[in-house]
């Protein structure tokens, strides 16, 4: 083949399919048949998620689901998978906002059509998440840690200011903070009483 | 097995691997024995990767890579896939970041006894993307047109401030904007002359 078609193979190994295993139990919590009324409900599955990330020894202590703010209806979830993984990408909400999108079959979780969609999160969502959770269309963010509380535990949050919750609310997507921050705090604790270190910085 | 089992196997589908697989074309562009000495051949890399993207109708006009910064050995190469994979998170610079870090087999690219790696793209990263090159260890991100360019196409960017750059750098990573900017634009141009429309808002 020569030159051109080993590089060419070359490329296409480099390139070849990724393929994101999530963690066998994640499963036992992706309960679709159970509907979270009310906010404090869904965070305590995202926390619930963070703690067994924890305990689990799967990944950093955070978790985010993914609902239909009307119904209440679970459409997935996600917990930190990046040392795990060797992802640095792989953040709770990210992984909850690319199943959703497989579950809904769209790369928007806003479309005229479907019903609203709130991503809920065991802690105030990094700059990254941030972003990733204004393209994927949902409606509603709520948070439970805050970001001082990540960063008191050694978390970098990344560049996040007031002006960044506020870009967002103007593009029609409400941030709501601190909803049982207490509870969500205690992921944090957890994980550093277990030993766990921030794989950041 | 009762509603149990039924609600297990449930979550257990939900949460199956979810599989991102790259266009077969891309894997052309990842000749990983050729050396790119200077900024401005990196780039070109990525704005190739951006036209291809728009002109294999695989995606919007974004293309991104990751190479040694001292070397000049490419690691990854990446185009937005959002609309075709139905992801919202599959921007350039999430791709070629994923892919890096499976190429070097950790979630970190800023590894102590790894070499310094660049991302280099073709349009300034979204807020999401900045996240992410933040997590992923580089140590620089150069980029190609600018913010105002792609506004100016209708593409958001998201909470983005001079802040947000400031941010980076005191964090060790350097950020080198509009590097071949007009080439850079022109891949935007080309996506809209061929009717292609910005599908975030």
């Amino acid at each position: 083949m020569g030159d051109a078609g080993t590089v060419e193979s070359d490329g296409r190994a480099l390139m070849r399919p990724l393929t994101i295993a999530f963690p066998a139990w994640l499963g036992a919590f992706a309960d679709r048949t159970r509907v979270y009324g009310s906010d404090e409900e869904r965070m305590r599955l995202a926390i619930d998620l963070s703690r067994e990330n924890v305990l689990r020894t799967t990944g950093g202590p955070f978790g985010a689901a993914v609902f239909e703010s009307e119904s209440g209806r679970l459409v997935s979830v996600g917990v930190n998978l990046v040392v795990g993984l060797g992802n640095s990408v792989l953040h709770a909400e990210v992984v909850a906002l690319m199943v959703a999108e497989r579950t809904v079959g769209s790369y928007t979780l806003g479309g005229e059509s479907m019903p609203r969609h709130d991503l809920v999160t065991s802690c105030d969502p990094c700059a990254m998440c941030l972003g990733a959770a204004l393209w994927s269309g949902v409606r509603r963010i709520v948070a439970g840690a805050m970001r001082e509380d990540a960063v008191a535990f050694g978390f970098d949050e990344g560049p996040v200011f007031d002006e960044s919750y506020r870009y967002l609310e103007r593009r029609g997507v409400r941030v709501l903070r601190g909803v049982l921050r207490e509870e969500a705090r205690g992921a944090l604790e957890l994980y550093r009483s277990r030993g766990g270190v921030p794989y950041n910085g």
